[in-house]
Protein backbone atom coordinates (compact mmCIF):
# COMPACT_ATOMS: atom_id res chain seq x y z
CA UNK A 1 0.00 0.00 0.00
CA UNK A 2 1.36 3.37 -1.16
CA UNK A 3 1.98 6.16 1.90
CA UNK A 4 -1.24 7.45 1.78
CA UNK A 5 -1.59 10.32 4.10
CA UNK A 6 -5.24 11.49 5.75
CA UNK A 7 -5.63 14.37 7.80
CA UNK A 8 -8.46 14.10 10.41
CA UNK A 9 -9.84 16.58 12.82
CA UNK A 10 -12.00 16.30 16.24
CA UNK A 11 -14.34 18.94 17.36
CA UNK A 12 -14.03 19.57 20.83
CA UNK A 13 -17.13 21.51 21.23
CA UNK A 14 -20.14 22.83 23.94
CA UNK A 15 -23.06 21.79 23.12
CA UNK A 16 -26.89 22.95 23.79
CA UNK A 17 -29.18 20.83 25.46
CA UNK A 18 -32.51 19.97 23.33
CA UNK A 19 -31.41 22.64 20.54
CA UNK A 20 -30.36 20.98 17.56
CA UNK A 21 -30.20 23.87 15.53
CA UNK A 22 -27.48 25.00 17.55
CA UNK A 23 -25.57 22.46 17.36
CA UNK A 24 -25.50 21.87 13.92
CA UNK A 25 -24.68 25.66 13.31
CA UNK A 26 -21.48 24.94 15.89
CA UNK A 27 -20.51 22.63 13.63
CA UNK A 28 -20.71 24.50 10.38
CA UNK A 29 -18.68 27.32 12.03
CA UNK A 30 -15.81 24.45 13.59
CA UNK A 31 -15.75 23.69 9.60
CA UNK A 32 -14.22 27.07 8.94
CA UNK A 33 -11.20 26.19 11.43
CA UNK A 34 -8.30 25.31 8.57
CA UNK A 35 -7.34 22.29 10.71
CA UNK A 36 -10.79 20.86 10.19
CA UNK A 37 -11.57 22.58 6.83
CA UNK A 38 -8.42 20.23 5.18
CA UNK A 39 -9.61 17.41 7.36
CA UNK A 40 -11.11 14.54 4.93
CA UNK A 41 -12.71 13.28 8.31
CA UNK A 42 -14.28 15.19 10.46
CA UNK A 43 -15.45 13.96 14.14
CA UNK A 44 -17.96 15.47 16.76
CA UNK A 45 -19.23 14.31 20.20
CA UNK A 46 -20.88 12.05 21.56
CA UNK A 47 -25.15 13.92 21.61
CA UNK A 48 -23.73 16.91 19.54
CA UNK A 49 -27.02 17.21 17.97
CA UNK A 50 -28.72 16.63 20.59
CA UNK A 51 -26.64 16.99 24.41
CA UNK A 52 -27.01 13.94 27.00
CA UNK A 53 -28.15 14.93 29.79
CA UNK A 54 -32.39 14.47 29.42
CA UNK A 55 -34.54 13.36 32.35
CA UNK A 56 -36.46 11.23 31.07
CA UNK A 57 -36.95 9.32 27.35
CA UNK A 58 -40.38 11.29 26.43
CA UNK A 59 -37.78 14.28 26.62
CA UNK A 60 -35.04 12.54 24.64
CA UNK A 61 -37.32 11.45 21.80
CA UNK A 62 -38.69 14.68 21.07
CA UNK A 63 -34.82 15.80 20.03
CA UNK A 64 -34.08 12.48 18.82
CA UNK A 65 -34.01 12.40 14.82
CA UNK A 66 -34.38 9.07 12.20
CA UNK A 67 -31.42 8.06 10.16
CA UNK A 68 -31.60 9.60 7.36
CA UNK A 69 -33.62 12.41 8.65
CA UNK A 70 -33.29 16.05 8.78
CA UNK A 71 -30.08 16.21 10.56
CA UNK A 72 -28.47 13.80 8.43
CA UNK A 73 -29.87 15.52 4.93
CA UNK A 74 -28.81 18.68 6.29
CA UNK A 75 -25.03 17.33 7.13
CA UNK A 76 -24.88 15.51 3.63
CA UNK A 77 -24.98 18.90 1.87
CA UNK A 78 -22.47 19.79 4.01
CA UNK A 79 -20.31 16.74 3.03
CA UNK A 80 -20.87 17.25 -0.59
CA UNK A 81 -19.94 20.74 -0.88
CA UNK A 82 -16.88 20.04 1.27
CA UNK A 83 -16.02 17.12 -0.01
CA UNK A 84 -15.63 15.84 3.24
CA UNK A 85 -16.19 13.05 5.60
CA UNK A 86 -18.57 13.63 8.93
CA UNK A 87 -19.22 11.57 12.03
CA UNK A 88 -20.87 12.63 15.18
CA UNK A 89 -22.90 11.73 18.07
CA UNK A 90 -26.78 12.18 17.55
CA UNK A 91 -30.08 10.76 19.26
CA UNK A 92 -31.45 8.29 16.80
CA UNK A 93 -35.19 7.85 16.92
CA UNK A 94 -36.41 4.61 15.29
CA UNK A 95 -40.21 3.60 15.99
CA UNK A 96 -40.22 3.52 19.72
CA UNK A 97 -36.48 2.79 20.58
CA UNK A 98 -33.89 5.64 21.27
CA UNK A 99 -30.20 5.11 20.38
CA UNK A 100 -27.02 6.61 21.35
CA UNK A 101 -25.81 6.62 17.86
CA UNK A 102 -22.88 7.82 16.09
CA UNK A 103 -23.08 8.81 12.21
CA UNK A 104 -20.69 8.67 9.37
CA UNK A 105 -21.97 10.30 6.42
CA UNK A 106 -19.94 11.49 3.22
CA UNK A 107 -20.46 13.28 0.15
CA UNK A 108 -22.04 9.86 -1.21
CA UNK A 109 -24.69 9.42 1.54
CA UNK A 110 -24.56 7.78 4.69
CA UNK A 111 -21.94 5.85 5.41
CA UNK A 112 -22.41 3.99 8.68
CA UNK A 113 -24.51 4.29 11.29
CA UNK A 114 -22.73 3.09 15.04
CA UNK A 115 -25.45 1.92 18.25
CA UNK A 116 -23.86 2.37 21.15
CA UNK A 117 -23.60 -0.92 22.85
CA UNK A 118 -22.32 -0.47 26.77
CA UNK A 119 -24.75 2.05 28.69
CA UNK A 120 -23.86 3.76 31.95
CA UNK A 121 -26.80 4.47 34.12
CA UNK A 122 -26.33 7.92 33.31
CA UNK A 123 -27.86 10.67 31.38
CA UNK A 124 -29.93 9.63 28.09
CA UNK A 125 -28.18 6.23 28.43
CA UNK A 126 -30.85 5.56 31.66
CA UNK A 127 -33.51 5.78 28.57
CA UNK A 128 -31.62 4.95 25.49
CA UNK A 129 -31.85 1.13 24.11
CA UNK A 130 -28.18 -0.68 23.55
CA UNK A 131 -27.34 -1.36 20.22
CA UNK A 132 -27.92 -4.73 18.57
CA UNK A 133 -25.91 -4.77 15.87
CA UNK A 134 -22.39 -6.46 15.65
CA UNK A 135 -19.04 -4.08 15.28
CA UNK A 136 -17.94 -2.98 11.80
CA UNK A 137 -15.49 -0.81 10.12
CA UNK A 138 -16.39 1.52 7.30
CA UNK A 139 -14.40 3.14 4.19
CA UNK A 140 -13.76 6.62 4.28
CA UNK A 141 -11.50 6.70 0.75
CA UNK A 142 -8.45 4.87 1.36
CA UNK A 143 -9.03 4.41 5.23
CA UNK A 144 -10.74 2.08 7.08
CA UNK A 145 -12.78 3.93 10.28
CA UNK A 146 -14.50 2.09 13.61
CA UNK A 147 -16.22 3.80 15.49
CA UNK A 148 -18.13 3.45 19.38
CA UNK A 149 -19.04 5.76 21.86
CA UNK A 150 -17.97 7.25 25.26
CA UNK A 151 -18.10 4.26 28.12
CA UNK A 152 -17.17 1.60 25.12
CA UNK A 153 -13.93 2.30 24.61
CA UNK A 154 -13.98 1.15 28.96
CA UNK A 155 -13.73 -2.14 27.25
CA UNK A 156 -10.84 -3.07 25.82
CA UNK A 157 -12.87 -5.74 23.48
CA UNK A 158 -14.25 -3.08 21.60
CA UNK A 159 -11.50 -1.51 19.53
CA UNK A 160 -9.73 -4.69 19.71
CA UNK A 161 -12.24 -5.95 17.10
CA UNK A 162 -12.40 -3.07 15.44
CA UNK A 163 -8.54 -3.42 14.90
CA UNK A 164 -9.17 -7.25 14.06
CA UNK A 165 -11.99 -5.89 11.22
CA UNK A 166 -9.11 -4.10 9.94
CA UNK A 167 -9.56 -0.27 11.45
CA UNK A 168 -6.78 1.84 10.64
CA UNK A 169 -8.62 5.26 12.77
CA UNK A 170 -10.82 3.98 15.43
CA UNK A 171 -12.39 7.10 16.70
CA UNK A 172 -14.68 7.94 20.41
CA UNK A 173 -16.89 10.49 20.33
CA UNK A 174 -17.25 11.12 24.01
CA UNK A 175 -19.30 12.76 26.82
CA UNK A 176 -16.61 12.42 29.52
CA UNK A 177 -17.56 13.54 32.59
CA UNK A 178 -14.67 14.92 35.87
CA UNK A 179 -15.03 11.14 37.25
CA UNK A 180 -13.53 9.96 33.42
CA UNK A 181 -10.28 11.81 33.62
CA UNK A 182 -7.86 8.99 34.00
CA UNK A 183 -9.55 7.12 31.08
CA UNK A 184 -8.91 10.60 28.98
CA UNK A 185 -5.45 10.29 30.62
CA UNK A 186 -4.41 6.92 29.64
CA UNK A 187 -6.97 5.02 27.64
CA UNK A 188 -6.73 6.89 24.25
CA UNK A 189 -2.97 6.06 24.34
CA UNK A 190 -3.93 2.55 25.37
CA UNK A 191 -6.00 1.48 22.72
CA UNK A 192 -3.77 2.85 20.02
CA UNK A 193 -0.49 1.37 21.28
CA UNK A 194 -2.02 -2.11 22.14
CA UNK A 195 -4.03 -2.46 18.64
CA UNK A 196 -1.44 -0.83 16.96
CA UNK A 197 -4.09 2.12 15.21
CA UNK A 198 -4.70 5.68 15.04
CA UNK A 199 -7.11 6.74 18.14
CA UNK A 200 -8.83 9.60 17.83
CA UNK A 201 -11.34 10.49 21.37
CA UNK A 202 -13.70 13.83 20.69
CA UNK A 203 -14.91 15.23 24.02
CA UNK A 204 -17.11 18.32 24.80
CA UNK A 205 -17.05 20.93 27.16
CA UNK A 206 -19.17 22.70 29.09
CA UNK A 207 -22.21 21.62 31.72
CA UNK A 208 -25.64 20.27 31.49
CA UNK A 209 -27.93 20.28 34.54
CA UNK A 210 -24.89 20.27 36.78
CA UNK A 211 -23.12 17.48 35.13
CA UNK A 212 -19.92 18.94 33.56
CA UNK A 213 -17.65 17.87 30.47
CA UNK A 214 -13.99 18.02 30.77
CA UNK A 215 -12.36 18.08 27.26
CA UNK A 216 -8.91 16.33 27.06
CA UNK A 217 -9.76 14.99 23.76
CA UNK A 218 -6.91 12.94 21.19
CA UNK A 219 -5.25 11.87 18.29
CA UNK A 220 -2.96 8.79 18.86
CA UNK A 221 -0.70 7.80 16.91
CA UNK A 222 0.18 3.79 16.43
CA UNK A 223 2.99 4.56 18.86
CA UNK A 224 0.75 5.29 21.62
CA UNK A 225 1.85 9.27 21.71
CA UNK A 226 -0.90 11.87 21.39
CA UNK A 227 1.05 14.68 19.45
CA UNK A 228 -2.23 16.76 19.57
CA UNK A 229 -4.84 16.93 22.86
CA UNK A 230 -7.62 19.60 23.45
CA UNK A 231 -7.66 21.82 26.62
CA UNK A 232 -9.94 20.99 29.59
CA UNK A 233 -12.16 23.50 29.76
CA UNK A 234 -12.41 25.32 26.20
CA UNK A 235 -13.34 24.37 22.82
CA UNK A 236 -10.72 22.93 20.82
CA UNK A 237 -9.21 21.18 17.61
CA UNK A 238 -7.71 18.17 17.98
CA UNK A 239 -5.74 17.12 14.63
CA UNK A 240 -3.50 14.78 12.75
CA UNK A 241 -2.37 12.34 9.59
CA UNK A 242 -3.53 8.46 9.20
CA UNK A 243 -1.33 6.77 7.16
CA UNK A 244 -2.78 3.91 6.60
CA UNK A 245 0.37 1.81 5.43
CA UNK A 246 1.74 2.03 8.51
CA UNK A 247 -1.21 0.60 10.97
CA UNK A 248 -1.11 -2.91 8.73
CA UNK A 249 1.96 -3.46 8.84
CA UNK A 250 1.24 -4.99 12.81
CA UNK A 251 4.59 -6.38 12.90
CA UNK A 252 7.01 -3.68 14.42
CA UNK A 253 10.84 -3.83 12.87
CA UNK A 254 13.46 -3.23 14.91
CA UNK A 255 15.96 -4.65 12.72
CA UNK A 256 15.55 -3.75 8.96
CA UNK A 257 13.65 -6.27 7.10
CA UNK A 258 12.74 -8.10 10.09
CA UNK A 259 10.22 -7.72 12.74
CA UNK A 260 10.66 -8.83 16.39
CA UNK A 261 7.13 -8.51 17.35
CA UNK A 262 3.33 -8.48 15.43
CA UNK A 263 0.70 -7.09 17.16
CA UNK A 264 -1.99 -9.30 15.99
CA UNK A 265 -0.25 -12.69 15.00
CA UNK A 266 1.39 -12.99 18.20
CA UNK A 267 -2.11 -12.70 20.25
CA UNK A 268 -2.49 -16.30 21.71
CA UNK A 269 -6.29 -16.65 22.21
CA UNK A 270 -6.84 -20.29 23.32
CA UNK A 271 -5.29 -18.53 26.52
CA UNK A 272 -7.98 -15.94 26.84
CA UNK A 273 -10.70 -15.87 24.26
CA UNK A 274 -12.38 -18.69 25.75
CA UNK A 275 -13.06 -17.12 29.03
CA UNK A 276 -13.86 -13.47 27.60
CA UNK A 277 -16.04 -14.86 25.95
CA UNK A 278 -18.00 -16.81 28.23
CA UNK A 279 -17.87 -15.17 31.50
CA UNK A 280 -20.92 -12.85 30.83
CA UNK A 281 -22.38 -11.40 33.93
CA UNK A 282 -26.29 -11.14 34.14
CA UNK A 283 -26.16 -6.81 34.19
CA UNK A 284 -28.11 -6.55 37.78
CA UNK A 285 -30.26 -3.63 38.00
CA UNK A 286 -31.74 -3.81 41.55
CA UNK A 287 -29.32 -1.27 42.92
CA UNK A 288 -30.01 1.39 40.26
CA UNK A 289 -30.55 4.81 41.29
CA UNK B 1 -15.38 -8.57 52.98
CA UNK B 2 -13.51 -6.06 55.57
CA UNK B 3 -11.34 -3.46 54.70
CA UNK B 4 -8.07 -5.19 55.22
CA UNK B 5 -4.88 -3.23 53.34
CA UNK B 6 -2.18 -5.38 52.08
CA UNK B 7 1.55 -3.18 51.37
CA UNK B 8 2.71 -4.51 48.39
CA UNK B 9 6.46 -3.36 46.98
CA UNK B 10 8.41 -3.73 43.57
CA UNK B 11 11.89 -3.85 43.32
CA UNK B 12 13.18 -1.93 39.91
CA UNK B 13 16.98 -2.97 40.49
CA UNK B 14 19.85 -3.94 37.96
CA UNK B 15 20.50 -7.70 37.11
CA UNK B 16 23.85 -9.11 36.20
CA UNK B 17 23.87 -11.31 32.90
CA UNK B 18 24.23 -14.75 34.28
CA UNK B 19 25.26 -14.44 37.85
CA UNK B 20 22.36 -15.72 39.75
CA UNK B 21 24.76 -15.39 43.20
CA UNK B 22 24.94 -11.90 42.47
CA UNK B 23 21.18 -10.99 41.65
CA UNK B 24 19.92 -12.84 44.34
CA UNK B 25 22.13 -10.96 46.57
CA UNK B 26 20.43 -7.63 45.38
CA UNK B 27 17.31 -9.30 46.11
CA UNK B 28 18.27 -9.42 50.09
CA UNK B 29 19.56 -6.07 49.48
CA UNK B 30 16.43 -4.40 48.24
CA UNK B 31 14.73 -6.41 51.30
CA UNK B 32 16.25 -4.13 53.64
CA UNK B 33 14.13 -1.17 52.24
CA UNK B 34 11.64 -0.19 55.06
CA UNK B 35 9.03 0.25 51.83
CA UNK B 36 9.63 -3.31 51.21
CA UNK B 37 11.00 -4.62 54.62
CA UNK B 38 6.93 -3.91 55.31
CA UNK B 39 5.72 -5.91 51.93
CA UNK B 40 3.24 -8.49 52.45
CA UNK B 41 4.35 -9.37 48.67
CA UNK B 42 7.54 -8.46 46.95
CA UNK B 43 7.38 -7.85 43.04
CA UNK B 44 11.30 -8.29 41.51
CA UNK B 45 11.38 -8.14 37.37
CA UNK B 46 11.63 -10.38 34.44
CA UNK B 47 14.45 -12.48 34.37
CA UNK B 48 15.86 -10.55 37.97
CA UNK B 49 17.80 -13.64 38.72
CA UNK B 50 20.00 -15.02 35.66
CA UNK B 51 19.40 -11.26 32.99
CA UNK B 52 17.83 -11.28 29.49
CA UNK B 53 20.25 -11.31 26.66
CA UNK B 54 21.53 -14.52 26.29
CA UNK B 55 22.66 -15.33 22.38
CA UNK B 56 21.74 -19.01 22.31
CA UNK B 57 19.62 -21.11 24.31
CA UNK B 58 22.67 -23.41 25.06
CA UNK B 59 23.95 -19.99 27.05
CA UNK B 60 20.89 -19.53 28.89
CA UNK B 61 19.94 -22.94 30.16
CA UNK B 62 23.44 -23.10 31.43
CA UNK B 63 22.15 -20.35 34.23
CA UNK B 64 18.18 -21.70 34.09
CA UNK B 65 17.46 -23.98 37.22
CA UNK B 66 14.33 -26.38 37.69
CA UNK B 67 11.13 -24.99 40.14
CA UNK B 68 11.83 -26.06 42.53
CA UNK B 69 15.82 -25.51 42.33
CA UNK B 70 18.50 -24.13 44.45
CA UNK B 71 17.35 -20.62 43.71
CA UNK B 72 13.71 -20.99 45.10
CA UNK B 73 15.15 -23.07 48.04
CA UNK B 74 17.22 -20.04 48.98
CA UNK B 75 14.31 -17.44 48.72
CA UNK B 76 12.20 -19.58 50.11
CA UNK B 77 13.85 -19.63 53.45
CA UNK B 78 14.29 -15.92 52.95
CA UNK B 79 10.49 -15.93 52.81
CA UNK B 80 10.21 -17.99 55.80
CA UNK B 81 11.92 -15.95 57.82
CA UNK B 82 10.74 -13.02 56.70
CA UNK B 83 7.06 -13.87 56.62
CA UNK B 84 6.96 -12.19 53.09
CA UNK B 85 5.85 -13.31 49.56
CA UNK B 86 8.39 -12.98 46.86
CA UNK B 87 7.49 -13.15 42.99
CA UNK B 88 10.44 -13.24 40.73
CA UNK B 89 11.02 -13.55 37.00
CA UNK B 90 13.38 -16.89 36.42
CA UNK B 91 14.59 -19.04 33.80
CA UNK B 92 13.10 -21.84 34.17
CA UNK B 93 14.54 -25.13 32.92
CA UNK B 94 12.45 -28.40 32.21
CA UNK B 95 14.14 -31.29 30.53
CA UNK B 96 15.13 -29.26 27.41
CA UNK B 97 12.66 -26.70 27.48
CA UNK B 98 13.51 -23.22 28.67
CA UNK B 99 11.00 -21.19 30.23
CA UNK B 100 10.82 -17.59 31.07
CA UNK B 101 8.89 -17.81 34.33
CA UNK B 102 7.67 -15.88 37.39
CA UNK B 103 7.63 -17.67 40.67
CA UNK B 104 5.21 -16.94 43.24
CA UNK B 105 6.70 -18.20 46.94
CA UNK B 106 5.70 -17.86 50.36
CA UNK B 107 6.46 -19.15 54.10
CA UNK B 108 4.51 -21.85 53.38
CA UNK B 109 6.14 -22.82 50.11
CA UNK B 110 5.84 -22.36 46.18
CA UNK B 111 2.54 -20.74 45.19
CA UNK B 112 2.26 -20.36 41.88
CA UNK B 113 4.30 -20.48 38.70
CA UNK B 114 3.59 -18.41 35.37
CA UNK B 115 5.44 -19.14 32.04
CA UNK B 116 5.03 -16.24 29.77
CA UNK B 117 3.07 -16.65 26.58
CA UNK B 118 3.76 -14.11 24.10
CA UNK B 119 7.19 -14.44 23.23
CA UNK B 120 8.60 -11.11 21.21
CA UNK B 121 11.58 -12.36 18.85
CA UNK B 122 14.39 -10.57 21.58
CA UNK B 123 16.63 -11.81 24.12
CA UNK B 124 16.13 -14.65 25.50
CA UNK B 125 12.54 -15.09 24.69
CA UNK B 126 13.97 -16.47 20.94
CA UNK B 127 14.85 -19.26 22.73
CA UNK B 128 12.25 -20.08 25.17
CA UNK B 129 9.27 -22.22 24.82
CA UNK B 130 5.41 -20.73 25.51
CA UNK B 131 3.77 -20.85 28.42
CA UNK B 132 1.39 -23.74 27.88
CA UNK B 133 -0.86 -23.63 30.63
CA UNK B 134 -3.90 -21.21 31.64
CA UNK B 135 -3.82 -18.48 33.48
CA UNK B 136 -4.20 -18.66 37.06
CA UNK B 137 -4.70 -16.36 39.95
CA UNK B 138 -3.54 -17.20 43.50
CA UNK B 139 -3.50 -16.62 47.24
CA UNK B 140 -1.54 -14.28 48.63
CA UNK B 141 -3.03 -14.13 52.44
CA UNK B 142 -6.95 -12.40 52.03
CA UNK B 143 -5.07 -11.22 48.30
CA UNK B 144 -5.43 -12.95 44.75
CA UNK B 145 -2.78 -12.36 42.57
CA UNK B 146 -2.06 -12.78 38.90
CA UNK B 147 0.98 -12.95 36.85
CA UNK B 148 2.24 -11.58 33.49
CA UNK B 149 5.36 -10.90 32.19
CA UNK B 150 6.70 -7.76 29.84
CA UNK B 151 5.12 -8.85 26.21
CA UNK B 152 2.30 -9.92 27.72
CA UNK B 153 0.96 -7.24 29.03
CA UNK B 154 1.07 -5.57 25.53
CA UNK B 155 -2.34 -8.28 25.08
CA UNK B 156 -5.25 -6.43 26.95
CA UNK B 157 -6.86 -9.72 26.93
CA UNK B 158 -4.85 -11.38 29.93
CA UNK B 159 -5.16 -8.69 32.65
CA UNK B 160 -8.83 -9.10 31.68
CA UNK B 161 -8.67 -13.10 31.89
CA UNK B 162 -6.88 -12.26 35.04
CA UNK B 163 -9.12 -9.68 36.52
CA UNK B 164 -12.38 -12.23 35.70
CA UNK B 165 -10.52 -14.90 37.56
CA UNK B 166 -10.86 -12.63 40.38
CA UNK B 167 -7.46 -10.66 40.64
CA UNK B 168 -7.36 -8.37 42.93
CA UNK B 169 -3.30 -7.32 41.55
CA UNK B 170 -1.88 -8.07 38.77
CA UNK B 171 1.80 -8.07 38.47
CA UNK B 172 3.98 -7.45 35.23
CA UNK B 173 7.68 -8.40 35.88
CA UNK B 174 9.31 -7.02 32.83
CA UNK B 175 12.27 -6.04 30.80
CA UNK B 176 10.97 -2.61 29.31
CA UNK B 177 13.89 -1.48 26.28
CA UNK B 178 13.50 2.10 25.07
CA UNK B 179 11.04 1.19 22.58
CA UNK B 180 8.69 0.44 25.34
CA UNK B 181 8.56 3.82 26.69
CA UNK B 182 4.93 4.52 25.59
CA UNK B 183 4.02 0.68 27.16
CA UNK B 184 5.22 1.97 30.51
CA UNK B 185 3.92 5.41 30.27
CA UNK B 186 -0.02 4.38 29.77
CA UNK B 187 -0.71 0.68 29.59
CA UNK B 188 -0.52 0.07 33.36
CA UNK B 189 -2.43 2.46 34.27
CA UNK B 190 -5.16 1.50 31.14
CA UNK B 191 -5.57 -2.26 32.85
CA UNK B 192 -5.73 -1.18 36.45
CA UNK B 193 -8.64 1.56 34.91
CA UNK B 194 -10.38 -0.91 32.54
CA UNK B 195 -10.03 -4.13 34.93
CA UNK B 196 -10.48 -2.07 38.22
CA UNK B 197 -7.50 -3.65 39.98
CA UNK B 198 -4.56 -3.36 41.23
CA UNK B 199 -1.46 -3.38 38.96
CA UNK B 200 2.45 -3.41 39.45
CA UNK B 201 4.63 -3.02 36.53
CA UNK B 202 8.44 -3.85 37.74
CA UNK B 203 10.80 -2.90 35.27
CA UNK B 204 14.69 -3.39 35.73
CA UNK B 205 17.17 -0.64 34.93
CA UNK B 206 21.16 -1.13 33.56
CA UNK B 207 22.06 -2.27 30.45
CA UNK B 208 23.27 -5.88 28.93
CA UNK B 209 25.32 -6.25 25.68
CA UNK B 210 23.99 -3.32 24.61
CA UNK B 211 20.53 -3.96 25.30
CA UNK B 212 19.36 -1.30 27.71
CA UNK B 213 15.87 -1.48 30.37
CA UNK B 214 14.57 1.98 31.65
CA UNK B 215 12.81 1.80 34.55
CA UNK B 216 9.35 3.48 35.08
CA UNK B 217 7.85 0.67 37.41
CA UNK B 218 4.92 1.81 38.59
CA UNK B 219 1.78 0.90 40.92
CA UNK B 220 -1.30 1.76 39.89
CA UNK B 221 -4.51 2.18 41.75
CA UNK B 222 -7.90 1.15 40.24
CA UNK B 223 -8.76 4.28 39.44
CA UNK B 224 -6.33 4.07 36.52
CA UNK B 225 -3.33 6.75 38.86
CA UNK B 226 -0.43 5.82 39.29
CA UNK B 227 1.20 6.97 43.24
CA UNK B 228 4.11 5.28 43.19
CA UNK B 229 6.16 5.53 39.87
CA UNK B 230 9.71 4.55 39.77
CA UNK B 231 12.83 6.34 38.31
CA UNK B 232 13.76 5.87 34.43
CA UNK B 233 17.34 5.30 35.34
CA UNK B 234 18.46 4.11 38.80
CA UNK B 235 17.57 1.63 41.08
CA UNK B 236 13.93 2.09 43.15
CA UNK B 237 11.13 0.88 44.90
CA UNK B 238 7.30 1.39 43.84
CA UNK B 239 4.79 0.48 46.99
CA UNK B 240 1.90 0.68 47.80
CA UNK B 241 -1.40 -0.67 49.61
CA UNK B 242 -4.09 -3.56 48.30
CA UNK B 243 -7.40 -3.00 49.36
CA UNK B 244 -9.46 -6.23 48.23
CA UNK B 245 -13.23 -4.77 49.31
CA UNK B 246 -12.11 -1.98 46.95
CA UNK B 247 -11.26 -4.26 43.52
CA UNK B 248 -14.11 -6.93 44.62
CA UNK B 249 -16.66 -4.15 44.07
CA UNK B 250 -16.64 -3.28 40.48
CA UNK B 251 -19.52 -1.59 40.62
CA UNK B 252 -18.68 2.01 40.50
CA UNK B 253 -20.72 4.11 42.57
CA UNK B 254 -21.44 7.80 42.09
CA UNK B 255 -24.86 8.09 43.72
CA UNK B 256 -24.91 7.16 47.59
CA UNK B 257 -25.67 3.12 47.61
CA UNK B 258 -26.63 3.21 43.84
CA UNK B 259 -23.91 2.13 40.89
CA UNK B 260 -24.02 3.43 37.47
CA UNK B 261 -21.29 1.50 35.86
CA UNK B 262 -20.07 -1.71 36.55
CA UNK B 263 -16.63 -2.61 34.71
CA UNK B 264 -17.16 -6.73 34.75
CA UNK B 265 -20.94 -7.17 34.66
CA UNK B 266 -21.31 -4.14 31.75
CA UNK B 267 -19.05 -5.97 29.38
CA UNK B 268 -21.27 -7.37 26.20
CA UNK B 269 -19.77 -10.74 24.98
CA UNK B 270 -21.78 -11.77 22.62
CA UNK B 271 -20.13 -8.43 20.55
CA UNK B 272 -16.12 -9.15 20.55
CA UNK B 273 -16.02 -11.98 22.49
CA UNK B 274 -16.66 -14.52 19.24
CA UNK B 275 -14.06 -12.88 17.26
CA UNK B 276 -11.38 -12.34 19.34
CA UNK B 277 -11.48 -15.86 20.07
CA UNK B 278 -11.14 -17.05 16.45
CA UNK B 279 -9.49 -14.35 15.09
CA UNK B 280 -5.70 -16.11 15.71
CA UNK B 281 -3.47 -15.73 12.91
CA UNK B 282 -0.77 -18.56 12.85
CA UNK B 283 2.74 -16.48 13.52
CA UNK B 284 5.23 -16.56 10.23
CA UNK B 285 8.21 -16.64 11.32
CA UNK B 286 9.78 -16.14 7.41
CA UNK B 287 11.43 -12.73 8.22
CA UNK B 288 12.33 -12.68 11.64
CA UNK B 289 16.23 -12.12 11.77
Amino acid sequence: MSEIQIPVAGVQMDVVLGDVDANVARFLKALEDPRVAKARLVVFPECATTGYCFDSKEEAMAVAQPVPGPVTEKLLKVAQERDQHLAFGTLERDGDDLYNSCVLLGPTGIVGVYRKIHMPFLGVDRFATPGKEQLAVFDVGPMRVGMHICYDGSFPEVPRTLALLGADLVILPTNWPPGADTFAEYLPNARALENHIYYMSVNRIGEERGFRFIGHSKFCLPTGRSPSSGSLTEEDIVSGTVQPHIVRNKRLVRVPGKHLIDRMADRRPAFYGELCKEHHLERDESDRP
